[in-house]
């Protein structure tokens, strides 16, 4: 018996379908059991044939009954279904995010809003405009667009000293992705990575999980301690060299010298991520390690994350001519960054309103740097130590209170203020030490007192407390 | 001495920075060697002391000289400089993409443009008018915006069958990404990736770089070969139920209860790629898999690459509870995917204009795929094989001949046609068949009689060599 609505908004042959499949579920239509004839069922319920044709076409097409010609439709013997057809619609309440504390410095918040600038959105309307007029969509080259790698090529040959043709540069969807895809570049015969102890978190993971043996190398007052490198071989090492993350220290020209020979001899490669250095305040940014390089051994990493903003989802690899002979652009996956954004940034690049935009970026970012080293100093002098001078957007503090991070973080986010711990960074001395990390990015400059205020207040709070 | 130009744009700080480093590089300033002391070179050269003390901090923040107080600035003992510091710019010709043949069948491009269409552009307009607003820009939640994850939950439940909350869905910017995460998510017991053979290549590579075990498991005219599993346990498999690809069946329920029933008593995951079952125009979409699954064992792969446009760059997961639950944000990298394109796409599926084009679509494709078997069948007949009906945006052929498919590809290569090679898609069987790809969602319906005039055209002249 099928309960047929004529006026329902399913079509006939959709709910004859549907009620035969749940018939053959729920086992009352038996294994091997003929369907009625097609021509019965249609004068039975006055239907066309086609009709009731076209609802057992689709059953058969799905595997639930068989036709033999001549003969009809027969119910397949299906393995026994699990459970009850009739699903218990129960989804779990949406939680969404929690909620963010008032005085929030957290690391990654980019202020001002790209969006609100006249040029960011024209660049955008442009983009827009320029893949209407295309006749069908397709994929772009798994390196990115052309144009936004030939942009982004100038882009790095003025102001990083970086010369790498568009033919070097991939773009990505991100620093995760970025790191992703070296796996798949790097010779397969390296299997160490040497990275900075504290350093960048997802980077260690993203080549634990590929199978690395991960090497922490510690850090002084001047950066990595490149002595400690120079018994490995056949190793990538992972640095930070404009701007160290999270610590802030520029590495040295003698180490830097050093790092590259190492990579000379030892037939390594040095992954230079540069995630910041454009946001360097206090002097020039410095020269990457990759326009020093004379023996293609570093791979750079770009980024537009914290210069225009996190939400684009646009990095790069620079990728030295060495290995860029050996990739071919079926050894990548498919592009991951929108074809939308990478047209949008080509153009805004190629305006001249990026370079305007990072001067003027600067300059916010020194005058909010020195208020909170101004406050900070003044109100505690030499109790409470400032890592990260010169550039960027965080800082790591050494707090002068004996707690761990987990406890100073939920005691700042119980006042509704948002520091972030920084035992992630650290590979070997998890948990020693009282630092956290601040952003200051995200602030408007105008409320930064305000958030100072808090700030000292909560942090005398806990003083006191710890005491 | 210093040659220093008050003419030139280059302000006379860096000028002198610049030129001491090249001193120091060269060896012209020895190591220990002290820098002229900052009130002598002012005078020398009629500057303030200001400007030299600027060049001179350059300098030591890179780590060029170092400063002793009360005494002045010393050479660093740099490591020996490698190569010529004057470096050769020769950048490699750039080359852009080699020129696409005129009548393309690439699998993956799609018509109608969808940033014609009314509703898309304004979907675009009002998600950078909503970023506009914003006071500061961050990271979105990792597993992407909360509006999109509704929204897809929404479609997916009335399209799909797929009852899954926003808190089940993670955005990302592509398969490759999908794939990738999919490795830190599933329990670490699990080392073996069963997957159909032919399949899907780029799904294989992503976990066999993980370390994991590959078993190919063959397909017959219903698809994968479930009893081939049956041995396997804490392992994943990898599937195309709802069109296989490349070779386009519908897996029959039966097989699909199987599977279902071989993962509960197997502790094993399923993953199920829906990449374009939407797609489907001979009957209606085939439930998915994840919407039969009573035991949380089906993890499901969604996108927007083959329904809206391949360069959005946007594709999702939807987690079973099982894995979701023991899922913190924390786990995952930061959102890949633009939150401008997520914004837009969450109001553009809203606004009911999605479910329309996809109608649409499917009409344009259901004509396009007609035309093309007509075509086939009525000048070739039985001797071509045509794989995949009824759905989707491609086609396996299996031609004539006897010509390895990089010979076929070739011919038709020279001849400006494009198809594509299915070899990389079969793991046990490569080269031993002269199948090729094409697709046909990116051809104008206009003009889709001449491009198979000139396939035809191209066979004949092959099958006429051949002999």
């Amino acid at each position: 018996m099928l309960k047929l609505d004529k006026t329902s908004k399913t079509p006939i042959y959709l709910q004859i379908y549907q009620q035969l499949k749940d018939q053959i579920i729920s086992g009352q239509l038996r294994p091997e059991e003929r369907l009625k004839a097609t021509r019965t069922l249609s004068e039975e319920y006055h239907l066309s044939r086609n009709t009731v044709l076209n609802a057992y076409q689709q059953l058969e097409s799905e595997g639930f009954v068989r036709s033999i010609v001549g003969s009809g439709f027969y119910v397949e013997d299906l393995p026994e279904y699990q459970g009850n057809p009739e699903k218990e619609v129960s989804i779990p309440s949406v939680e969404k995010r929690s909620e963010d504390p008032v005085y929030d410095f957290r690391y990654g918040s980019i202020e001002p809003n790209v969006y609100r600038t006249r040029a960011f959105r024209k660049a955008l309307k442009d983009a827009v405009e320029e893949l209407e007029r295309r006749d069908s969509l397709q994929d772009t080259d798994p390196r990115g667009t052309f144009g936004l790698r030939e942009a982004i090529s100038e882009h790095l040959r003025e102001v990083r000293g970086v010369e790498a043709s568009p033919d070097q540069i991939i773009i990505t969807s991100g620093h995760h992705y970025s790191v992703s895809l070296l796996k798949r570049i790097i010779p397969n015969e390296i299997r160490t990575l040497a990275i900075e102890d504290p350093g960048h978190r997802d980077s260690r993971t993203i080549f634990r999980e590929a199978g690395f043996q991960i090497v922490p190398i510690p850090l002084d007052d001047n950066g990595i301690r490149t002595e400690h490198i120079l018994s490995l071989r056949h190793s990538l090492i992972y640095v930070t060299p404009s701007h160290q993350f999270p610590m802030g220290m520029i590495l040295p020209i003698g180490r830097r010298l050093q790092l590259l020979k190492w990579a000379k001899v030892s037939d390594s490669y040095i992954i230079e991520d540069d995630y910041d250095s454009e946001l360097r305040y206090r002097e020039q940014p410095v020269d990457a390690l990759f326009s020093l390089d004379r023996n293609e051994r570093v791979i750079y990493l770009g980024s537009f994350s914290k210069s225009l903003s996190p939400d684009l989802r646009v990095s790069y690899i620079v990728l030295p001519r060495s290995l860029n002979s050996i990739l071919s652009s079926e050894d990548l996956p498919a592009s991951s960054s929108s074809v939308l954004i990478q047209l949008a940034l080509e153009k805004y690049l190629r305006s001249g309103e990026y370079r305007k935009r990072i001067a003027r970026m600067r300059n916010i970012l020194r005058k909010k740097h020195a208020l909170i080293v101004d406050r900070l100093n003044g109100h505690y002098g030499d109790l409470l130590t400032v890592f990260g001078i010169g550039g960027g957007t965080h800082f790591v503090l050494r707090l002068p209170v004996k707690a761990d991070q987990k406890q100073i973080v939920s005691f700042f986010r119980e006042r509704d203020v948002g520091v972030y711990p920084t035992d992630d960074y650290f590979i070997t001395k998890q948990g020693s030490d009282p630092l956290i990390m601040i952003g200051y990015s995200g602030i408007p400059s105008d409320t930064l007192n305000e958030y100072m205020d808090r700030f000292i207040q909560t942090l005398d709070e806990l003083i006191k407390r710890s005491d």
